[in-house]
């Protein structure tokens, strides 16, 4: 139960276990027309450029950037935790100009603090901000602040990581132009896969491209000739075929619950654990008005010793909840509800066991 | 049978399939330990950084450019095969300088032609080239060519995708600075893990660096804070858990064969295959004084089609053998006998079926 990697369910399990195939072989190929498909109904998109990233998230974020950002761009990143940090470390590396909009740790991004700094650099190409921020519980309102940055005709870049399958996300309806993900959250696959997705006008971007991508293992430009819609499959690198496997199971394991379906699910037992900690005394560090259900950051209280708390968790009851990062590092603890980890029986075990080690 | 991924065994698949533990659970920790000794078990090296990278080889080869080459530096890249071309496309990526030494497709590179290069590049910083080239099945003089780059003073980058563990390589002995590998070649691994190792003095280069290396998920002196022998275990990304479950069993495989009794068997079982090949007429593109027995690049026979041939393998024998790539595409089929499909059963399998498909 910390921030991920959440519980891969033993049939995601067996799909990763299956004999490898070639990464050209037939009958593969089927398997990853059905992965961008399904893909598409996670992210509620029809961009035909939706499909997994060979690596884990941060190489999704790093395809992002280095895609559509060319040196000297301008980017304004909107910054209330780590992961709005590192996005901002993505666009210095390829050459980009970033505008800091700093909000407090445990804050929403403020939609008026976007605009004004739009304002203040009307030359600005791109809008990136963190849908769900994994290091702080915040959910900031992607709707919003995608509106404001088409307001002032740029591009956006979400961060969906711990997003994608666990609240609400609207690709196509808010406007999203480029969207990186990871495997290991609430789609519950073992880590090692991002999926992202990029509108039809992120795609002109990267074609008309004055400088080539600085990543040769993550240019979109050489990487749609596998992976594209009607593409030739033809070879860039080898895929991860086994992984691949594995998250084709997980995306049809949320198709059968329902997207709206796991939305609801998480919502319920957040809930709950919410009124089992308050009854322990805990308080969230996040308002409830925009506080992630899949991932709880709770308080901890004064006097009580984070890491032995968490060890204590873990050698006594086989429980992993995630230590606070950067601002929030021994102040904080984060629970992840996420995918298959987000079931009752999980939330009743969490309280029992926190009532455990912190009251008895 | 194809230029990989290889089989991966039912042991390895079975490690793959445990369940997920957190990247920083202590138990996972001990597991990370174990790979870095087993790499340096396989690689031949003392080297400290010696780890997997969290994607495919064609990462691997990132890495190394990107952390080790700075803009405009010279590098010197022995091209014989498509990836030769593709280490050129680093380098230029990365804004350094590739200054080429082209052999034909099919040869070695040649010393001398390297040692003329170094001469008329006496600024040159780097010499990189393949050990195994994929594309052509030529087995590069990786000895020879790194003793003539480190008398002009330079580092060396050598791919060892299809090399590790198919034939002799000695990472120290032979004064390699940065190499990187695939798992699903002759380790027999599922697909998307890259194991790296650099020399001490690579490490100085990337310490020392004058601009920061400019991918954020590639940058090896963040990645140390996690990787690192002795290391924090500082979060830098989510490691790929399952997939390193997976390649610690298929190195521990080798380390139970024994790295030089799995170099005796990629050895004789390829003897066997040719006896076998040639009795049936077929003959192999490469000399035998530089062929890799794990990748038996043998020509098309005048008048066959390739397409057909490997299509018909593939449907009557479930046997998938490699199409030519490059400037080799039709002209030659790439055989396989990498790992866990290097067995006599294998060879003698390949030799009946395409006799079959061929003659009858």
């Amino acid at each position: 139960m910390g921030p991920g990697p959440s519980d891969v369910s033993p049939r995601v399990l067996n799909a990763l276990a299956r004999p490898t195939l070639g990464h050209l072989d037939p009958q593969f190929i089927g398997l990853m027309d059905e992965v961008g498909d399904l893909m598409r109904y996670v992210f509620r998109t029809k961009n035909t450029l939706t499909m997994p990233i060979s690596a884990p998230g941060s190489a999704g974020m790093e395809a992002c950037f280095a895609n559509l950002v060319e040196p000297n761009d301008k980017v304004i990143v909107c910054i209330n935790g780590v992961f709005g940090g590192r996005m901002k470390e993505n666009v210095i590396r390829c050459g980009g100009v970033a505008v800091e909009v700093v909000s407090p740790w445990g804050t929403q991004t403020s939609p008026e603090a976007l605009e004004a700094a739009l304002k203040q650099h009307p030359d600005t190409k791109i809008v990136a901000f963190v849908h769900a921020e994994t290091s702080t519980g915040v959910r900031n309102d992607a709707e919003t602040l995608c509106r404001i940055a088409k307001q002032h005709n740029c591009l956006t870049i979400v961060d969906t990581v711990t997003s994608l399958a666990g609240v609400q996300l609207e690709v196509d309806d808010w406007q999203i132009d480029a969207t990186y993900s990871g495997s290991q959250k609430c789609l519950s696959c073992v880590p090692g896969i991002s999926p992202v997705s990029f509108s039809d006008a992120a795609v002109n971007v990267i074609q008309n491209r004055k400088t080539p991508v600085q990543s040769w293992f993550l240019d979109m430009n050489l990487i749609v000739g596998y992976w594209g819609k009607g593409a030739k499959r033809a070879y860039h690198h080898t895929a991860p075929v086994n992984s691949l496997y594995a998250i084709h199971e997980s995306l049809l394991m949320v198709h059968q619950e329902g997207l709206e379906n796991a939305w609801q699910r998480h919502a319920a037992h957040h809930q709950k654990l919410v009124n089992g900690l308050e009854s322990l005394g805990l308080s969230f560090a996040v308002s409830q008005d925009y506080r992630l259900p899949q991932l709880n950051v709770v308080n901890i209280p004064d006097g009580v010793d984070d890491a032995a708390v968490r060890s204590e968790l873990l050698r006594r009851f086989g429980l992993e909840i995630g230590a606070g990062l950067g601002e929030f590092a021994g102040k904080v603890w984060r629970i992840g509800l996420m995918g298959s980890t987000c079931t009752e029986k999980n939330v009743q075990h969490c309280i029992a066991a926190l009532d455990a080690v912190l009251n008895n």
